[in-house]
């Protein structure tokens, strides 16, 4: 039985979503037990179902790492905190993505042999179904290049783990594909990866979603930046082309054409069906599901969750970097 | 008079786009005069026009600064070359970045009072009609907090000159809004510039092209991961669109009607328009024309050119960073 404690508020829906996330996760998973931490008045439905544990303040989207470990009501420091002290395999929220990490960082601790978690999200590429696995996306500011070592290894075992990539093709962001080309921690990773199983080398932004690469590591600076200009661009583009569509009675026909196509490619972009990003690296599998997500999101950041704590994946990963 | 020096060679699309150009884009400026150089057998149609300067050579799109410094009969060494030995105002190519950057950086060198040259490049944003200028987006890889509030100020004046902004609003790019969020370099900028006139802190990427912003500053390895993110999640977005419209009849039919709004949100991210990008900061003005430019294309160059020669940037630059 994995033990997954839940997180239920936070989120920028409130508690609705996740506890029907929870209700369609338990008909399909009955090798689960969950916890649900939040207000117990909420919560009322999921009696019998799982565990409730009463814990009613919110922390606050902008949280600092201080307030929320101040916070000792909240539904985000008891989930981490019952998450150290009954050794439960994972622990999902939709909270402040800042308060959550933190939090999880300094109760759980970093899992043997690793020197930096790191937060890692799939994004959707060219290829349909393919995702490419981009890690530290925002864990990190910094980070050397021993670190950016281990996140290849660490981003390889998760493409390996949830997507059933067998041998995953590595590649470090950099601002140009040839060798001395890389910020400078980038430029030193590349030389400790040059000929390791799986490195490929460096790739550029531009053709960070062609499909070509399953890991992409990069420093957390960096990686926050790609995400959100990719985000940013993509809204932009999104908000043009919904303009485009609604001008008038016959733009609004050419829509309802093309409908079928553009809803395949906003499936493609969703980020949803991905579950959130993942802090790995961590004493405990750490999901954090977008702070807007709904019901079907969360169950999917439910299933990101269990999968990783059934494939023990932190544990493979001190294995791993053991042997270095 | 201006005198522009124009590289005819190295674009993807070979000499016929860039000779387009020159004769439209003197039609209109009877007040600049241009020296062609590359291959003499093409630019015959040119004779009476400008002066053309023989040197058939074309620098490779991946050569490093050393190549193309020996590369003496290079269209793009011999343009740089005669740029210093005349004193000419402005030097226009459409051939390899990494070349014609270096290949002006060492020959030209950087103007008084400037530590680092920047190559600034307008962005769309989702105002219409309004760009954003960033910088650097990769003439360094690394780059100073004293670097970083020298393109502020550069930044600033192009702003200025190229778009008329009375009072530009100037931002760091950053993983927050906070004042504590950034890149080392970043953090340091910020302090350096707090109170600063025109200086409105910091933005996320995911808010770079929301229109707020007028000048964005950043380290060249954050800019290029910025451009070129932007870039693939923009072509991936427009590629997905494309096959959404061409499915089958009906769906072309759709297309039919939605093709103004398509067309207006293609202007919009339109780089052609914006002339390319700009290295600021060097004695003379240098500007790098997409290497796909079509003769549409290159004339923007060309007038992005003369307008920045005419308003004396690199001198204005020089004057304002004596201030500090």
């Amino acid at each position: 039985m994995l033990n997954i404690i839940v997180d239920t508020l936070g989120s920028d829906l409130g508690s609705a979503p996740v506890k029907e996330a929870i209700k369609n996760f338990l008909k399909l998973n009955d090798d689960v037990k969950i916890t649900a931490v939040g207000n117990q008045d909420e919560l009322k439905e999921l009696e019998g179902l799982c565990e409730i544990v009463h814990a009613p303040d919110i922390v606050p989207m902008e949280a600092g790492p201080l307030e929320v470990m101040r916070m000792k009501n909240s539904s985000m420091f008891v989930a981490n905190r019952l998450m150290k002290e009954r050794q439960a395999d994972a622990v999902v929220s939709a909270g402040s993505t800042g308060g959550f990490l933190s939090c999880a960082t300094l109760l759980l601790k970093t899992a043997p042999n690793v020197k930096r978690a790191a937060l890692v999200a799939p994004f959707p590429t060219k290829i349909k179904g393919k995702k490419v696995v981009i890690l530290d996306i925002g864990a990190s500011n910094e980070n050397s290049a021993e670190e950016l070592v281990q996140f290849a290894k660490m981003g390889t075992l998760y493409s390996k783990i949830i997507y059933n990539v067998k041998e995953p093709k590595v590649y470090l962001l950099s601002n140009g594909t040839e060798a001395g080309k890389g910020s400078p921690s980038g430029k030193e990773a590349y030389k400790l990866l040059d000929g390791k199983e799986g490195f490929n080398g460096n790739i550029e932004a531009r053709n960070a979603l062609s499909g070509e690469a399953d890991v992409i590591v990069c420093d957390g600076f960096t990686g926050n930046v790609f995400l959100k200009s990719s985000e940013g661009m993509a809204k932009m583009m999104a908000g043009m082309m919904k303009a485009a569509f609604k001008k008038n009675l016959w733009t609004m026909l050419g829509y309802l054409h093309v409908k079928k196509g553009i809803n395949e490619m906003v499936e493609t972009m969703d980020y949803k069906s991905t579950g959130g990003a993942m802090l790995l690296g961590i004493n405990g599998v750490v999901v954090k599901a977008h702070g807007s997500s709904d019901a079907f999101a969360f169950q999917c950041a439910l299933n990101v969750a269990k999968n990783l704590a059934a494939n023990k994946i932190n544990e493979k990963i001190s294995e791993e970097l053991a042997n270095e």
